[in-house]
């Protein structure tokens, strides 16, 4: 039986909530998936986050493993890393200066380190996905909405209370849509599914629900993956909207590089599945308004770990 | 006579040449102006940094300190820090991808350790100014042109090459008044004094060259301090100017608030004089657009060591 050690990872997402076993060296020994439960008294759910790390220790501790060497839990939405506090979650309703930390600690008997879900993400993917081995990039998750993080000099920054990376939140336009966050022209009001939606209903001409029928997959759910294919398939209005979501992206991802000078931009989320479709509108944007770009282009690659890389960052926050 | 160590720093302005000798503890010795020669050839500038190192070193070496312990230069425009190479430089026309370091590593016959201006200046305000004690500031100056410096976990931030810190060129307005870079709607197009007289100039109505008399000082230069006085006395134009600079500078900083998460925002340049006229449009939209500072607005302050602050950080990055 090997001896290495292991963390365990949890990573609260809007429907499911992921608890994975991953070694030092970046192996996945056990993942597990359970239904979230949002709308839950916010007791309950950190109980829910207690019982699943119980749960895959003691299978990891039965195959052999001992002990778990920490644990991780990546938390949507602002959590101030200083206090422990969640601020408020898009997912869990009932989380709002919510004591997290404090709560867990005292159901697992342990430390407990806590991370924003997009910084665990961006810190999964720098571990063992597609930033592996750099040491100044930036990730961005472009799902529902829009997450990231920054690795400065081989570490993910953090700012004074954690909640850094907040990428999501950069105005690419002033004047532009409402964003959830209540400003307008965020980047999430564009290049994520929401924002893609929005523009698709909202164009003048469209009529609201019923034209949205294209990009609805087999479930009903509106799907980014359907939006390219009718873009594909010459829609203009799927073609625009990818179109603005490139550009705006663009936009962000330019004034980012001026910050950083980074050696590598990485995309995830549903909108990374189309970049090969926006990557020309995305860079023509970065080298008109970057002049760090100017003198040679960071490579913008996709993300390489899939749903795992919460899981596997939340572990690697933990060791 | 003291045997504390000190290092020599050399500012590169547009119409100066500082260079000082300041001590490890942040004290300077020495601190010599001269006319920097932006016409000159390349090589001839650089033997002029070399000149005034050597001066300022003889004259400390008279008082009785020693040899220095380090040179650091501070140089407009991108440079290259692992190469080197000045890629640009907006007040040296000749230096175009031109090896400053290595000529002045064999001019000087010892290591010289190269930084932007706007770094270097962040630099020297965090070691000894503004920001001294803090670890994670973003420091903006506001002159001619927007520069700047991030400061994380108690470290600048260099990116791959060292170009990291262009914050004067993040987008705040994709459809803005055209920038210097070649872009459109950078900060640097509103909250600079280059900025602030386009926008005076263009306005609609305004006469050109004969309206600008009034932000003109007795030089006949333009002047944002002129513009404040004219804002103060109910000039229209010159409180619409401000206005829109601050409400810009804001949208810049929320995003810089959602992506580092700051202690601190230190604000430096010409624009940093008139901050207390700015500062409720400034914060207004800070506040609406940086879903981190609704968690507690981080200070905004001025700088503190005035045109000092670049000496004190090139010397300090040679230390």
């Amino acid at each position: 039986m090997s001896q290495a050690r292991y963390a365990i990872g949890v990573d609260m997402g809007g429907t499911n909530l992921r608890c994975g076993a991953v070694t030092t060296k970046g192996e996945i020994l056990l993942l597990c998936r359970a239904a979230a439960h949002a709308m839950s008294a916010a007791d309950e759910i950190a109980e829910n986050i207690a019982y699943q790390v119980r749960r895959v220790e003691a299978m990891a501790q039965e195959s052999g493993w001992g002990r778990a060497a920490g644990v991780g839990v990546a938390v949507p939405g602002p959590i101030n890393l200083k206090t422990g506090v969640v601020i408020a979650s898009p997912h869990v309703v009932n989380w709002r200066n919510y004591a997290l930390h404090r709560r867990l600690q005292a159901l697992l008997k342990r430390p407990v380190k806590l991370e924003n879900d997009a910084n665990a993400w961006a810190l999964g993917e720098f571990w063992q996905g597609a930033a592996r081995g750099f040491k100044d990039v930036i990730l961005l998750t472009l799902g529902t909405g829009v997450g990231g993080g920054v690795i400065v000099a081989g570490r993910i920054i953090h700012g004074k209370a954690g909640m850094a990376g907040e990428l999501g939140h950069i105005t690419v336009d002033p004047n532009g849509p409402p964003c959830d966050c209540g400003a307008r022209g965020c980047l999430e009001a564009y290049a994520s599914a929401s924002g893609l939606r929005q523009m698709l209903v909202s164009e003048p001409g469209a009529l609201g629900a019923r034209s949205e029928r294209d990009f609805l997959d087999r479930r009903g759910d509106f799907s980014v993956r359907m939006v390219a294919a009718a873009a594909r398939g010459g829609n203009q209005r799927a073609l625009r909207a990818l179109a603005s979501a490139g550009k705006h992206l663009g936009i962000a991802i330019a004034s980012l590089i001026n910050i950083f000078d980074p050696e590598l931009v990485v995309i995830g989320g549903g909108i990374a599945g189309v970049l090969s479709q926006i990557r020309a509108v995305v860079e023509k944007e970065v080298r008109s308004r970057s002049i760090t770009a100017r003198a040679g282009l960071a490579p913008i690659i996709r993300a390489a770990l899939g749903d795992r890389a919460g899981v596997m960052g939340a572990a690697r926050a933990a060791m």
